[in-house]
């Protein structure tokens, strides 16, 4: 049998296992940030009679410039924007791809600040790109001076800035983003995935974007949207920078049937955002039950919270897993990340926490199999 | 206003266009070997349904790893082949991006045969690899000589055939693909997106697979399967090779829906692939037609005919669009390319490029005005 090391893989990806939380079926699945109510039932309905509508000319190549989706999310992000602003692609990822791809690659490169998106690093590399990872003050919060002063000492191509952070939650203000902006030469992406779940009174990245034509702000339809399935992320940026990505994507990048979906769920925008304040309220649950139970939250501006004082995270995954119940250990020393679920998820994973004990016992935990 | 030029875009892009053939309505489009005809509308109604029950999950990441759907495309190609074996991303040119990014990259270089699929070279320059163009023989043929001799010439890490070739339809036999297994030491692509237009007898690549670890075959549901507007390429190859793809695909890179859609058509591939034999029966239409019209036109095993003898290209092109057929100069002298249409458009192809006189005159008419 031929394995992996018998063929001519670059020499980069040797040894390297493929990116991917894992893909459990469990009852309660609060591992991935996904929105988990799913979309209104008049909304699908129109979803489905616009794919319909896309079927029967589906022999012929979709729309290359995705004109009609580029002017529903004008619409949708308001600012004043126009479609000759917008760009999209299968998920954020290929937007960020699209990027890198456009702006990065050999010779470049990429300043992140860690803890951040974990495919950062993956697409620099997927595109020669050198991934820098810079610091962040205390409690994952980073200040307009050290978002300068890491650039300053760095002087990356490009600097992504998570905003609010994943997987910390942290929300970022907009003082740091202009002076990440005047500090830096190059490419400044402002990664808005998570924008719909801050306070409603916290202004986007999209305020910013008069008058600098090096700031890129990336969005997602995955999570307040409901549309992880769909793969559609989007991007608000000068028309320049627009051109600069059809110079690197895949001719026909959005499928006909992506386009009418999208466009589909952007005509009920309301009510597919319907659910972001009661996701808000359970997140805002999470951070207030976890304290009370002993751990230490942090500040969350997203569909998440990340929270520290777990003495053994792996322990603790585990017997939550054991019950039904899926987050994620991503990787920082005595945290756990949840997603903020419907009512009765964010109680069944509180009530099962609590039922360990307090965090200095859940740590003292016998390990369990887990389920596969 | 900002221009691509005040951007810190990589040098290699500077100054380019965007890939892509005109988008124009006319009422016979025959430019870019689109399956004319659309679907049958009971398979459309079975892909809808498929859709709807995706969309009421879509709120979720898709299956990761598509695997009902890698099943299915084991099934339809038959040959043994099993799930392990089969690859897929949104459009075979993603699929060969994941293979460029898996296996070539900085310093390493892909071998094609010119003329070939002018996507070649742009996914080379889009993943850092080298593009060598190779070669052929005269009429665009490709021996088993003169590929193994071009290749033993270049010494390339990557080596990708297009059979049938595109732009010049022409077959490639089996004994020139294991030459050119025989004379390479990397990775040898078989592009098979028309594979289901070659002659019933003509065996396909995937009869080379066995004990052929560096074979890789791609294929497209954008022709046979009149699915080009969904946007699905797939790959059959080692089981290692799978492996390899999926370190560098992004994570969730085939929505629920396009996976939905696939399932749908694979379901009824004995229908979808029902209108084969009637655009094989106009593709030889157009080949003695052509001929007895006076032009010179290539054997062709794909869905379009290449034909030589035009002695002004641009003025048969821009003439026939003023009559509402749209065709594709791709850039070989003499040359027009055709897609092999419904009975009807071919026929209103003939009869207009008829009406232009013999090749001689046609090349004598004066320059009209392209629709926009």
């Amino acid at each position: 049998m031929t394995s992996l090391s018998d063929l001519p893989i670059r020499d980069d990806l040797r040894g390297r296992t493929p990116y991917g939380a894992p893909q459990k079926a469990v009852p309660v699945a609060l591992n991935v940030n996904e929105n988990t109510h799913p979309i209104p039932e008049d909304v699908a309905a129109d979803i489905v009679a616009r794919v319909a509508a896309a079927v029967t000319g589906v022999n012929r190549y979709p729309d290359r410039e995705f004109t009609a989706l580029r002017e529903a999310f004008a619409g949708y992000l308001g600012h004043g924007l126009t479609a000759e602003q917008i760009w999209a692609a299968n998920g954020s990822n290929e937007v960020l791809q699209h990027i890198l791809q456009a702006f990065g690659g050999p010779g470049r490169s990429l300043l992140g600040f860690a803890p951040t998106y974990s495919m950062y690093p993956l697409l620099a590399a997927g595109t020669g790109t050198e991934y820098i990872a810079g610091a962040r003050d205390d409690d994952f919060e980073l200040s307009p001076e050290t978002a300068a002063s890491e650039i300053a000492r760095s002087d990356p191509d490009l600097v992504i800035l998570c905003a609010p952070n994943n997987p910390t939650g942290t929300p970022l203000s907009l003082e740091t983003i202009e002076a990440a902006y005047d500090a830096s030469r190059g490419i400044v992406i402002v990664d808005e995935a998570y924008a719909e779940f801050m306070p409603e009174d916290q202004p986007s990245a999209l305020t910013l974007l008069e008058g600098r034509p090096r700031l890129l702000i990336s969005r997602t339809m995955s999570k307040a949207f409901a549309f992880a399935g769909a793969r559609v992320g989007y991007l608000a940026a000068d028309p320049a920078v627009v051109d600069a990505l059809r110079l690197v994507r895949l001719p026909y990048h959005l499928s006909a049937l992506t386009q009418a979906a999208a466009l589909g769920a952007l005509a009920h925008a309301d009510e597919m955002l319907a659910m972001v304040g009661e996701i808000r309220t359970q997140r805002d649950r999470l951070v207030s039950e976890l304290a009370r139970l002993g751990y230490r939250p942090h500040r969350s501006g997203s569909n998440f919270v990340l929270f520290g004082g777990v003495d053994d995270p792996h322990a603790v995954f585990e017997a939550l897993l054991e019950r039904g119940i899926l987050i994620r250990d991503v990787g920082i020393p005595n945290h756990l990340r949840v997603t903020a679920g419907t009512e009765a998820e964010t109680t069944a994973f509180l009530e099962a926490l609590a039922a360990l004990g307090r965090p200095a016992e859940a740590a003292s935990l016998p390990p369990v199999n887990s389920r596969s």
